[in-house]
């Protein structure tokens, strides 16, 4: 039994229920010898117990690794294939697989087969698993790919997620999850009607920093929570050839790529939908890199319990991931949020011993990389049958507020929405806590 | 000569330049024999040369102290009468005379004598010196008073504004300006007729932090600026009865309280007028503090340089005072930026050498007391017939603001002001630094 | 009553005690017509009570301010009389009477007499009460001085004590209290017979940080403790006129100037006497400030109760000036320590709620003038005849520490001390807090 | 190329020049297809080539991510024996081969056969791989094998240092290196006989921030040093049972195992040997823990250049893993500095642009795997036939100056110490930092 956020998890839970029936096992990572006495294994399956260890260090005063930690054995991992082979997949998503405990890549998509070949040979990727945009449907017959991680620009992730469910392949989409509320629908339906799992890569829902805020505003450690303030952006390069800053690719600028994760934190955070949308945008005039697309973004949202949020995003300004949740009895910030490492959090409240001081405390708990942790809810998900804590709907409803807030910001009017009740709507059960 | 942010600042410029003509002595903190000794001698008058000491330590590389302050001896220096004896009076103004060098506190004015006869005997303040609303306006006739500090709830600094103005006095008012637009323009127009000067007590643009960051801004140091955070608030006491909550005394809520330092900040800082401005407000139902006031207002403006501003302001979130500047090269904070003390500057930018490192730079100054800084202020502009910095004009463009604020929050919508051209053109000469 | 660390005070407590008499006045800020109402009244007495307001902010989630503070009135405040108008005294010392609440500046002695003069208008002193060094005993006769504040180089400490004490007037002097034990004996018995106080001015154990910090060993908030390491120094002028390296008028170099906060904290912080101490020196050779005295002391000392400090201390390193207490359970530290400003506490330990997780807390207080705390203990110390709570003993034994430490360095050997039993044995009552 | 520390690093250098000859392919990771191709393929060879991407962000003004990774393929890393199954291996070293570039893990030794066939399932280790301690002589015969990584109790690492190099494999060994100096030649001497390489697993070596601290001091960016000070130490777990307080299994108590990180620090950060040494030593009395081992260790070290080294360590204090090199111009701290992560890296100096300022900066990298970078090290100078960066010879001397520093602790004397010409005499050519 483990438990870091009030979530019991047993590991007797990770029995394999998904009946995917006995798979061709996957080679990488594997013996020969191994693999002739596997080919009967299907993947998934139970996570060995934890091995025990008596602390070496007092275990009241000194902070606790954790023990050490359980993972499938390779040959029992879901296989992912990486579709698009840009920074984002070389520099952290494939480094990322060397953290996981559930999921292993076993296939890449490019359109540059040089490259795919080098990815695949540093990886000990199958050199037969690669494949380019036109023969990516074959990927169908390939028992080496449970799961496609769709990470394109933007305008691309609608075709390929419908390629890849229709080819009988589990969906994890990169956000922002499409350019438009319709493409988020039509990835929605492809994927129900394949009876395939759709998630969306909100890396920050999966990391430890990100979950104890969630749990600091729900337990009301913080009081009543009265604003969330965020920021997301950064620098853009002058590369004014990048598909980020042409609108047909990319959807829009600051906002789908960065700011979405303001908006994103503030929902999560609160587990709650705006009511109402405020917003602004400015881009420099006579910058080159903002002819098709906005360069900062600030927007305004009301939350049904009152919470007021403010957002900024940018392509223009130096690099700012924060967030500060303003409680009435505490405020509790990371800076920086969104970044892909290096998070800190802190918390403010009055010094419990002494009233006329004023504790600011960082709470620092050992990273995890963020990539490995959402792949790995994934692959979970899919062994276990489970809706992904952040499905297709999840994303469709940040793209539906983009849109309003795109909206508000051309009319200068507040737009007000529609209460939702319930907290979480568009969300599965919260990720568990592998050790 | 000195020098801290670019301002060159003769001390032999403090001359006597009022024509203030002789006045009788004030006797505080003089010797009797001094007295007769001074009796000619005017008040204000050039500041003494600083003594000067070889550095004890390597000025290459440790910070310098400044060197020994200087000051006008306490008989020449300006008298100042305090209008309210509340919290802010006597738990920071009067403790701040002990650092002022041109100001010093000569008078009181309360509705309860018997607190007043403790403040004077505390401060050493004559009691005959004592004044009561009823007989304020014989302030007239008392030649140690130079300068009227209003530190009254909100709804009263017009007419003590006006009544110290009709008494010859030159007036320091505390902000919020007034509790209306009409009533700010009565208090400059009263001073104006009354050839007498008109400060609103924005201690924050005297303070060494806010100036340094100013500068920065001003500078390029971060590049071009993108959009400027801004929140302050704090969680408001539960007692009803005190003024802030009644709108008659205090005119709003959080916004004219403390959400005005945002507000001012922005201005400030880039030194613009805002062109655009949208605004939200909440008050949590049921809570009675927030029957006639609102709790919390976030608000968003456009300036012609195309800074964006986010702001939030609260009366029911726990204390959070800061500010951050996002520029294209770096962002720099001040957190907390509206305590009266325990300032902290941070500057975060590529490593100027390490182009895979960030630095995090806290800026460590010598903290001042905003109050000394602002009333000396006050001092050395009528010592040296000088428009303060933060004139009257100053709190009547915030309280042009505030309105429209309230405004465009009932509304939903963005509301448009004319564009301003140059900078700073409600505030008088930036504050010398003495040392 | 107030409580700050456990020590409750009753302002009532603050009656004159000292049988003082009924002496002249101290005109120092005061009205000529007050001086002909107060001849009569003699200095010292009761504090006046707190004026007492409702809170504007929640007490319960808010840092409380304190209320506002009291001191006794400028014509009943002991006088002082400052030798020495160096660096020190007038940048630091006498700014801070400006935050005294029972001491004030009456005479100064400087050999100087144009600067002297030029200070005394600045700070309203009488012109009369400006001595040198020859006519200094001349102070016997005059009813302003109550109080000598020495601030000299340290080898004239012991004959300003032992001529102000034959002058009938209580004694404060600066660190190092001399520069011999001899010589701090003589000061004792020197005050002894004259039947006046005798305080050395270790303003760091009159700070709310270190007394915090005292307050969380002794609680054993921090478990028991088992290390404190604790480095001051600053990389010194290159002006190799000044006194402090020459050996003759300082006693040494580093380690009696700045090294003595580092032993003197160890020694508050424990309350303990150490029972072994060895010791290390350099000084870089060919460097021309270090012809006479030392750069840099490293020293080491056990207390009886098993505590090893680690202390360094340096004229030629970048100042550095901080101490951590290492305790079974959490450390806290001041980083800076022995600043005049700017101190900043932080605590760690594991976190109350998550053992995964490490809480490094920042303790933020309002920072106080030292000097004006130390200064106004002497005051309380005469007008209620208790023992000052850092008496000459406790220079006394910091100066036969240090004679030890350069002993040990010279030889190489650990030199073993008598045990002394009890806590604080060098040390009057702890000093109660004025708000 | 590839600089970051000022080594350039050409990624042609990698080619197998260790003679290695062709063994049989290493099946990990690999595709049974791949297996039969690449069976006449040695380990080692060539890096490929970075794969460029132009950069999505700002160049001159936001951090750089360095580009993708390189890697050798799964099939060409060198495989590493883990001998060994206690915490430290399977928290912290076996999850490090995930983010290893060249090294793998393919074999275990372990008395517990049970653990270490969970262990090999859970990394895909093939279970023919699995040695106890009696048959773990046979690891001559299997190809998979290149690299012994002994992670056993300090005793035991003599006997299984030489009987691995005697089975003709490498050898990395954690620190301390043994539990006496001749334990540690009779290691060199055995590696050297079996001509087969010889390291000690001092991790902090090869971290970003440790060898960014290492050029900051080589550079005289902090100017002319003059003390380092150090601590390690943690409250160590109750359970007396634990190897750690039995002194014939660890040679010693906090010293040897966490202390020896302030002392090799000291050491790799001057690239100096002491000349000097003098200790103190404090076990609790009647604490059940120290039966046996000491408790804290506190010692001082004098190295020709004169830098004065102050250094703690204990069993028996809240964990506190930090060091601070105090230069002329400016310090530079890591706190933690020894923690596995969560490094910080500061630096204080005077404000380039502001006399009256100090910058204090946090200096924020991207966070490595300190086992990965120290395993890839090795595998890099197997790969290339270099001396390890830290040798036999580097824990041999921390070996003698540990026992010095027990004998200087006994006798309460300084011991003196042969000075040593040149820096980083006992280390190899420093470590390449891949990307």
């Amino acid at each position: 039994m483990f438990d870091l956020f009030g979530k019991k998890f047993s590991r007797r839970k990770l029995l394999t229920t998904t009946g995917l029936g006995v798979v061709a096992a996957s080679a990488i990572g594997l013996d020969p010898e191994l693999v002739a006495a596997q080919t009967q294994t299907s993947k998934g399956g139970e996570l060995p117990p934890q091995i025990k260890f008596s602390p070496d260090e007092s275990p009241t005063t000194e902070v606790s690794s954790g023990g050490p930690p359980t993972a499938l054995p390779p040959a029992k991992r879901l296989g992912f294939a990486i579709v698009g082979l840009g920074r984002l997949s070389l520099e952290e998503i494939m480094p990322a697989f060397g953290m996981c405990k559930l999921a292993k890549p076993t296939a890449l998509v490019s359109g540059d087969a040089k490259k795919a070949n080098q990815v695949a040979q540093q990886y000990g990727i199958n050199p037969k698993n690669i494949y380019n945009y036109q023969n990516y449907d074959n990927i169908r017959n390939n028992p080496d790919v449970d799961v496609i991680y769709i990470v394109l620009p933007n305008s691309m992730h609608l075709e390929y997620t419908v390629r890849g469910a229709k080819a009988g392949k589990h969906i994890l989409c990169e956000k922002p999850m499409a350019i438009s509320v319709a493409e988020c629908q039509q990835m929605i339906d492809a994927c129900k009607k394949a009876d395939k799992k759709l998630m969306i890569a909100y890396r920050c829902q999966y990391d430890p920093y990100h979950r104890a805020a969630i749990r600091m505003l729900r337990s009301k450690e913080l009081g009543k929570v009265k604003v969330i303030q965020a920021d997301n952006g950064q620098n853009q390069s002058n590369d004014i050839s990048q598909w980020r800053l042409k609108k047909a690719l990319s959807g829009g600028g600051s906002l789908p790529d960065v700011g979405i994760y303001c908006l994103n934190a503030t929902r999560y955070l609160t587990g709650e939908e705006p009511i109402e949308i405020s917003a602004q945008t400015f881009s420099t005039p006579g910058d080159p890199r903002f002819k098709e697309v906005e360069e900062s973004v600030t927007f305004q949202m009301r939350f049904p319990s009152g919470v007021l949020a403010l957002c900024s995003t940018s392509y223009g300004y130096h690099q700012s991931r924060r967030f500060r949740i303003f409680g009435s009895d505490a405020w509790t910030q990371l800076d920086p949020a969104f970044a892909y490492n290096g998070l800190r959090m802190t918390m403010s409240r009055l010094s419990p011993s002494n009233n006329m001081a004023e504790d600011v405390t960082d709470i620092k708990m050992t990273e995890k990389s963020q990539f490995a942790l959402e792949m790995d809810h994934m692959a979970d998900c899919v062994i276990h049958n489970k809706q992904p804590h952040t499905p297709g709907e999840e994303g469709l409803q940040d793209q539906k507020l983009m849109a309003t807030i795109y909206e508000a910001a051309k009319t200068g009017r507040t737009i007000k929405l529609p209460a939702v009740s319930g907290l979480d709507v568009t969300r599965g059960p919260a990720p568990v806590t592998l050790r």
